[in-house]
């Protein structure tokens, strides 16, 4: 969720509930040239890269990785992970992104091996539809520290 | 600049030169739906507002709004910059924007004076006119720092 999507959407609120909030900053991504959606993508850390080691992650970035036991990994897990994520970048020009809340670390390895294949309309889809997995899956997460502090 | 912008002509990568950079930059947010460019708008703080007595600028912003003697405000100045600041914001559904750097306080606040008496389709585009000045000379800066260190 960068900043200019939730600022795009900002003057259609009051929002009539989460999922609302989530389809107008869906059709805001939708709505942006390729470039735009490219760069939606760029604006996600490699999954266990340079930003997890240095522990420059958001918060909730570090909370879904290490759910997905994305902190525990061999030293082998993490020399595939790295080089996949490297190979993936190189051949779409976008980070590989996946919504780790919903993948276990092999499911995420797994994953990569088998997106790295794909073509690069399909990356952006893909990678674009699990930018929206992840933001619905944080937008509840907002609602739900919002309540239990009311 | 918001992280977005720059990761969307990140592909376009080596720029020749910092006008081409700000020439890919300016295209991508001329491309975004009016929304969007509502959100970059949005993605900056007010003149002399809440961030600023705060202390939540980024340098780059604390250093333009401090040149523009911004910091050194009588209480009867802040405050007509306060009320300005709201009703421009109140109107038009984004704040004001101005190239401080290229602006002195009193042509700031006669600037606020005159802007909001306007149209919101002019503000639109006037507000992110000034956003490519400010975007353009950040982007010197960026390129200078980087000279002083070679």
């Amino acid at each position: 969720m960068t900043p200019l999507c939730a600022a795009s959407v900002s003057s259609m609120r009051p929002f009539d509930g989460i999922d609302k909030l989530y389809f107008a900053m869906s059709e805001f991504i939708d709505a942006l040239p390729t470039c735009g959606r490219e760069g939606i993508l760029r604006c996600h850390p490699d999954l266990a890269g340079r930003h997890a080691k240095t522990n420059e992650l958001t918060a909730e970035s570090k909370q879904e990785q290490a759910k997905a036991g994305l902190g525990n990994l061999t030293e082998q897990e993490a020399s595939i992970i790295d080089s996949l994520n490297q190979s993936y970048r190189a051949k779409f020009g976008f980070p590989f992104v996946i919504c780790a809340r919903e993948n276990k670390k092999d499911a995420i390895i797994s994953g990569l091996k088998r997106r790295v294949e794909n073509d690069k309309e399909t990356e952006l889809r893909t990678g674009i539809q699990e930018v929206k997995k992840i933001m619905l899956l944080r937008l509840k997460d907002l609602m739900e520290d919002r309540e239990s502090k009311l």
